[in-house]
């Protein structure tokens, strides 16, 4: 069997996709981002822009460090400025500082844009796509180039966009990418520009980098593609300026699925569903449930003769099959839906668990119930371990709540201190009951400060754990300040971290739920043996 | 000048849109949803499924009455059941009684769907076309021919579904339809598979419906158009089975402003973006911000470079002007924008603002120092106002606050009622004071609860307000609980909306802010005069 064609993808989420209306990322929010996108099996992670964004090249500095299985790490800056030189350019000193073995340089490739913008001439240009292209060679990197609106550039000089691409080549750029940059090119248009590229280019690998604005992004990927190219930009779940960028998620899969390449260096597609909830997850944005291959609707059947076709053959009405991709059929009328997903993430995480025990039918059922409540525990597993121990023999929880109150005022009493609420929790363990009280800077803060107090007393290990991220999501916002809020909260004691999640209508009570399942979680894996007090957990 | 070439566009929101995961529609938001389509200028409006359907009769007896200018209802159904007769099938004759004067009949043109789902021979199902459609033309009726599955039927065996559409042509169809109903196919197929067809049935108009599981709708519909396709269907905003119907906003944009064809009738495009939002009101979802054309961030520049090149020339980084689809242009007011952008977006908003007075710089420099704290205007355009307005002139609160208290318990003394916190709030209004609790599902709810609740008695048209949306973003997630949280409050009093926003430690405190902001813009915006009581705002 012949080897299948390789299509490289650059993935675009840290930096096209940091730009997207509302998107903004942490630090560590990134590393977790890199960590996902490099399990996924993309290529090229594009992780920023250094010289326009300082807080870049402290995650440069962070990032180095990390252990990738195939993922390349790229920084992204602009070709100098005109009437300057490479050495003397500060953005270009700052792509230097990235330290990654390669860097994507965008020149502009559009003659309009040459002069309305860059108020320079046609041969300057050329002189700072060669020049700069050409510096980053001698210091040893991989230089991707970024042909800036490279289609319209076509449409209006081709002669000179083309001039663009072999100035780049000649300097020795290792990949020339075509940008469809105002997303607003027809799929035929790109095929045959790109064709013409690839005729003219030989032995140069071709990309594509498209932004949605024509509502084609995904088309004119593939029909460069299909006309030659083989490295295909966008972000993991479609993020970008304006309508975004080309839906990598979706691109993926129909490369893979529809067009036979080998997109994700021979991983599998089918963490694609789950990794992609991950990414969503940190990015604190939900996954419309229309997407393509990874929504909860996309292999939704809720039409009457649509459910009858699928349970007769589900070729019907799905056009691959959903476990390609990790994701799940839900026929919406049948009460089945969901329950082999959770069994799938079940073994994922507790292998020890068996679908014929009768316990392990009732747990999909507690699960089933929670996640129709808003729980997602794709991005809090330490949750759902607790979920699974509190099924599964004999659990005991390390301390019940008696009573927890909390407290805001505004203006506070004293003006110049930031402790505006107070929190006083009661707990009992095994029997013994202890209460404390703590000032915070909202409740959630106070809540947090006085349950730690509280159970150090019992528990000294806690003293080490600290939070180290604190995430809410509105669901059903439309119920405005009644919605259904959940939390996140990263824990860590120094060594290990870990991630606990709370649903409710009342963040206070889901900061909580979310709190104390860090607790116990943290206590279980120090293997401290909880008191033998039966009580019911958490209230 | 040569007549644009014309193209039926086929709305089919109240139909396969109604099939979508969490889309149902009442009998008067299908009334209303046909009077947007019908005002936006589209050909076809499919009303729905009448065999399927009971509540379909209804409606379609209230439409009948309706004047509509341009549009022209349709009804759709299966074929004729196989083994009986068109007279004895009770689908047939909801569809009659449906009283529309065309019909949407839809038929298998795939031998596999024929074998597996219909369990019927490939004549059989010739003849359950042949028959339907005779009928249906027998009484009078336009008769649409949907061709199930054609491009999967296509490519297993052309020739039978090439009878299929001859079958439908020779018992008298008007408009052959080829549809890519499980939304897998890939555009060089579907252009190729339209262009045979096109050609072997000259003289009758060839349609197109698409579905986006790969990602491709809206490109499937525009190479099949490209290759002589003259009617499309689709949804308006992309609703549908699994991952939806091609988007006819996209669409009907992309033919009009890309294509140079008549899609609306000669409407005008420019009402889309309003059209498109009523539509979705009524649909009770919201619009993302990436949708093509018609989302808040379709022509939102946040990039420093982006919106340096849109200054000098929106062409840069736009494809079409924001103003042909009625939409408009946002420079967002983020991290990335210099003086010159907020002053620009100062005089959109305050055109009385000149440059030259020395408050504008203040002014400039009062904005930085907010988004430096971590306020975003780009999504909150009405505390923007707020914050000009207190820096000019002689602006008045409306109100003062006295003091706010929240108190939560859990748990609750009563463990059946919702309410688990409880909020205390004195204002003061022109030297009167007055005071107000009310208890809440969370700290927030119950503060937004007591705040209108004090203020209705001195304001009364402050009952007419309500939110519609809560955002919460953790900023810098670092700090964990103590972190910054910036939040997004949409308010509406029926007949506008505006958006507010508040950034503190505190959760509590920013949603207070949001609060008093939306409370305060909403009273000037009425035109109500503020009180002259000189104090602080806010506390």
């Amino acid at each position: 069997m012949a080897e299948k064609a390789k299509i490289d993808l650059f993935d675009s989420t840290l930096r096209d996709g940091s730009q997207a209306l509302g998107i903004s990322f942490s630090v560590s929010d990134k590393i977790r981002i890199v960590e996902l996108l490099d399990e996924l099996g993309v290529a090229w992670i594009e992780a920023g822009n250094p010289g326009s964004n300082p807080k870049d090249l402290e995650f440069f500095r962070k990032v180095a460090a990390m252990q990738l299985s195939c993922a390349r790490l790229v920084a992204f800056g602009a070709t100098r400025r005109k009437d300057s030189s490479c050495a003397d350019d500060p953005n270009m000193a700052a792509l230097l500082e990235a330290g990654t073995d390669a860097v994507a340089i965008f020149g502009k490739s559009w003659d309009f844009h040459v002069k309305e913008i860059l108020h320079a001439t046609k041969d300057e240009n050329l002189k700072m796509i060669g020049d700069t292209i050409a510096w980053f060679k001698e210091k040893g990197k991989t230089v991707i180039f970024d042909a800036e609106h490279f289609f319209d550039g076509h449409a209006s000089d081709p002669a000179y966009a083309m001039a663009c691409l072999e100035t780049a080549r000649d300097a020795g750029a290792d990949v020339l990418v075509l940008c469809e940059t105002r997303g607003g090119a027809l799929p035929w248009e790109v095929e045959r520009v790109t064709r013409i590229v690839v005729e003219r280019f030989p032995g140069i690998p071709i990309g594509i980098h498209a932004h949605d604005d024509g509502g084609m992004a995904v088309a004119n990927s593939l029909v460069s593609v299909n006309a030659g190219a083989t490295h295909v930009q966008g972000t993991l779940l479609g993020f970008g300026e304006r309508c975004g960028n080309a839906n990598l998620s979706t691109i993926a899969a129909d490369l893979a699925l529809k067009m036979d390449r080998d997109v994700l260096n021979g991983k599998s597609l089918e963490r694609l569903y789950t990794l992609c909830r991950a990414v969503a997850e940190v990015s604190n944005v939900s996954v419309p449930s229309g997407t393509p291959y990874i929504g909860d609707g996309a292999f939704a059947h809720k039409g009457g003769m649509h459910i009858d076709g699928v349970l007769k053959n589900p070729a019907s009405f799905e056009h691959v099959q959903p476990a390609a991709v990790g994701n799940e059929r839900r026929l919406l009328t049948s009460e089945v839906a969901g329950r082999a997903l959770i069994f799938r993430a079940l073994q994922r995480i507790a292998p020890y668990v068996d679908r014929n025990d009768e316990r392990t039918s009732a747990l999909v059922g507690t699960l089933k119930t929670l996640e129709a409540e808003g729980y997602q525990f794709e991005g809090a597993e330490s949750s759902f371990e607790l979920v699974i121990k509190r099924n599964f023999g004999s659990w005991h929880p390390y301390f019940n709540l008696v009573h927890y109150q909390t407290t805001g005022n505004h203006p506070v009493a004293d003006p110049h201190s930031p402790e505006t609420h107070m929190a006083v929790v009661k707990v009992s363990v095994n029997g013994s009951a202890g209460i404390a009280a703590a000032e915070g800077a909202g409740p959630v803060n106070a809540l947090d400060k006085a349950l730690r107090k509280v159970l150090e007393s019992f528990y000294p290990s806690l003293r080490s754990v600290h939070l180290t991220d604190y995430k809410v999501r509105v669901l059903d916002s439309r119920s405005a300040t009644a919605s259904k809020v959940r939390v996140l909260i990263e824990s860590s004691d120094g060594e290990r971290n870990w991630t606990t999640v709370g649903v409710s209508r009342d963040i206070i009570q889901a900061s909580w739920l979310a709190l104390s399942d860090s607790i116990e979680y943290k206590l279980m894996s120090d293997g401290i043996v909880p008191p033998t007090e039966h009580t019911a957990h958490g209230a």
